[in-house]
């Protein structure tokens, strides 16, 4: 009998996986389960899909199950499983349409859970009919169903993340008026404070109110109540991070790390052998800090699944850690971070100095030239980077590659200031931006 | 006495240096002698005067001498150094428009006299009133000039090089006919031929015509004989290159190198003690090769003066090598390179591997995705990079400073698939291009 690999979740962190080891190892059976209805989506790609950008949740498949299907992947729609038995080594699923359990057994197992956003138990916070979590594709059409259906004019959403922000641009582009509710005194937790400012008030030009440092206090249809009034919400859209759906994992009796993440090795094992972990529902390794942490990113599911792939195909392969590079557009303002921001490099131990520099984005002269904001860390005494923040106009936030890159192999901040970057003057000024804060952190 | 610094060109080469080294030394005494009008001008600039983008020459002089002068520094305009004397530490300067010579005395001296446009012995081609090249602002200004004056319809570029095909574009957005000529099979010779062919592609669209393989025979004002016919031709345009301008240096007894660019040390001191050279005039070292190498720009001439100017200064500094790094923009197409191209790999002695993928921009279902192709060479077994090329649409070129970090720390090509860049839809597939073009390899 052939030996099987079961993938929970068709989503980067499994499917990668499923295709890779497929790939090397034809004479596998692999078994997908998914609880939804699509495969290999993006994610990423909902906010513009709810601001127009995007016509149709379908473009957001990079893979459809009767693609997956033609390579040899055994795609099971609609099947949530409820049991992970590594006594039995088999899997329980509840078959959606039908109603019914089946088990199925394995030999390998890719757990590809990814996440889901964040609840806190605040009253009517999880009231599904009118605060809407933006996880998947499903999720995103019973929003825009239920947006379109009330004509939403007011969106309230809670929370300033990446997600959020993007939601909360995306709803503005649709007319709606669309406040952003924080508790936190700033937006975008993985910035510094000051950096986040000045995506504020990009927001606010573009006429999307920011109540930082205000609570929510309850939620129900037509209204959120905070610690700072009350504000008119025809939907609630959740923006305050994620958290991994891990339960299945933990019910198994397999190991979780930092923030209830599965814990994995390099190989991306899990505790429990011939099981597997990749994407947003397990731990990373944070190659500055050195230790383990949360990031839901679909590069990282993906690289991470690779990896796991590779290995049950029988290859070797290590997944070499995240920096957290991100980047987002938020109305006209790009936005990039990379490595440790301020508080994270303060928790991991470091002691670090700091350079903040505004420039432009092509030579100052040139049309089209906007202000950039980059701001470095590195550690005090070795000058070695730490981690990099960038927030500018059109052609800014990728910029944050070149931070990451140079990050990833350790390099010092003097050590930036004559790097071989390219220049010309649609594309930068003849020191680049990210050598123009090396050079006054050095 | 105050020791004196006198420093030969007042651009890029030398004034970083002059600056540097009065930062750090205020005792210093900085003569800075030039031969034109105009200081610390960006050359790269001058095609997008021609084209009408940049509407003065003033706006690309990044610090004019009076600007200089308040930081101390002695600027001496219309100034053109005719003789090094090292055995009495002085140049000898003629005054352009007194007509008379001066001699200066030096401690330190930083030779920083650029280079110039090729102009190969083919009759006519040297004839300055209607063949220009484009090296510093007072040429442009000529150029400009004229090209007004005559009402210039008809333009031939002899040479594709970065510089002539930006002003070929330039010529063509002024709503001239514009014709590219080049003896070499292909335009660029920095990419290789397939890469370059995109971009013929695309001037073509735009309207530009460009002949490869045809060699120019001789000019006369009106027309340009070449082998492959005749082409009329108001005005013409070199684009062949550039060449050190460093007869001063040798006629001193200077060492010169690589093709007869002015002989320097990692910490850019020529074969005479107390003598510098720094930019377009010099040699600098191909991290990649491990040979020296000339490359004329920008970026490169102000780190070398720099570093100049911090060991002039009483520092230490070292240059570290270039990779060549370069970007430009030929109509919407952008362009990148770092590194050895497969010509210069062979050279080098190297045996290597090529990837070349085509992709897009931003995700494939984004608005504005535009493809975008990425070619990497790495060496045959050890997979450490060599180089890379870009050709692609908006948001392609800077990609390219990922490919030259990663290069500048020897990073393999393998090393890159899990290098953790930055995504999200409107900048990048959840594989970047670099990536997608890393796996290909690996």
């Amino acid at each position: 009998m052939a030996e099987r690999l079961v993938v929970i979740g068709a989503d980067a962190g499994g499917m990668a996986a499923a295709s890779q080891a497929k790939r090397m190892r034809p004479d596998l059976e692999v078994v997908a389960l998914e609880r939804g209805t699509r495969t290999s989506f993006a994610a990423c790609g909902i906010p513009f899909f709810v601001g127009g950008e995007v016509s149709s949740l379908d473009a957001l498949v990079a893979r459809t199950p009767e693609e997956h299907v033609a390579r040899g992947i055994d795609v099971r729609l609609r099947h949530e499983v409820t049991e992970i038995d590594l006594g039995t080594r088999s899997v329980r699923a509840r078959r959606l349409d039908q109603g019914d359990e089946v088990t199925i057994g394995f030999d390998q197992l890719v757990i590809g859970t990814g996440a889901r956003p964040l609840r806190p138990p605040i009253p009517g916070l999880d009231d599904r009919s009118f605060v809407f979590g933006v996880q998947n594709l499903d999720d995103a059409e019973v929003l825009m169903h239920h947006a379109r259906d009330i004509d939403a004019q007011h969106v309230v959403v809670v929370g300033g993340g990446y997600v959020g922000l993007e939601m909360a641009e995306a709803f503005c582009h649709r007319g709606a008026s669309v406040t952003v509710v924080d508790v936190a005194p700033q937006v975008m937790g993985t910035l510094d404070p000051d950096m986040a400012e000045l995506i504020v008030a990009a927001m606010q030009a573009d006429g999307i109110e920011v109540r930082t440092g205000t609570g929510v206090e309850a939620v129900e249809p037509g209204r959120v109540h905070t610690s700072d009034g009350e504000l008119p919400a025809d939907l609630v859209v959740l923006g305050l991070g994620v958290t991994p759906n891990s339960e299945l994992a933990a019910a198994a009796g397999l190991e979780l790390g930092v923030r209830n993440a599965i814990r994995v090795d390099r190989q991306q094992r899990t505790s429990a052998a011939g099981v597997w972990a990749a994407g947003d529902c397990c731990e990373s390794m944070h190659r500055v800090s050195g230790r383990p942490t949360f990031v839901a990113l679909g590069t990282v599911a993906n690289r991470q699944s690779r990896v796991a792939g590779i290995n049950i195909g029988g290859g070797y392969a290590t997944f070499p850690g995240v920096l957290g590079s991100a980047v987002t557009k938020i109305c006209e303002t790009e936005v990039g971070r990379t490595g440790l921001n301020e508080r994270e490099a303060t928790e991991a131990g470091f002691r670090f100095e700091v350079a903040r520099v505004r420039t432009t984005t092509r030579s100052r002269y040139f049309p089209g030239a906007t202000p950039i904001t980059v701001k470095l860390l590195a550690e005090r005494g070795t000058g070695r980077l730490l981690g990099g923040q960038i927030v500018g106009g059109p052609g800014s936030a990728k910029r944050i590659d070149t931070v990451a890159t140079a990050l990833w192999n350790g390099m010092r901040a003097e050590e930036l200031i004559n790097l071989d970057l390219s220049y010309a003057p649609p594309f930068s000024p003849v020191w680049d931006p990210v050598q123009v804060a090396a050079r006054q952190l050095a």
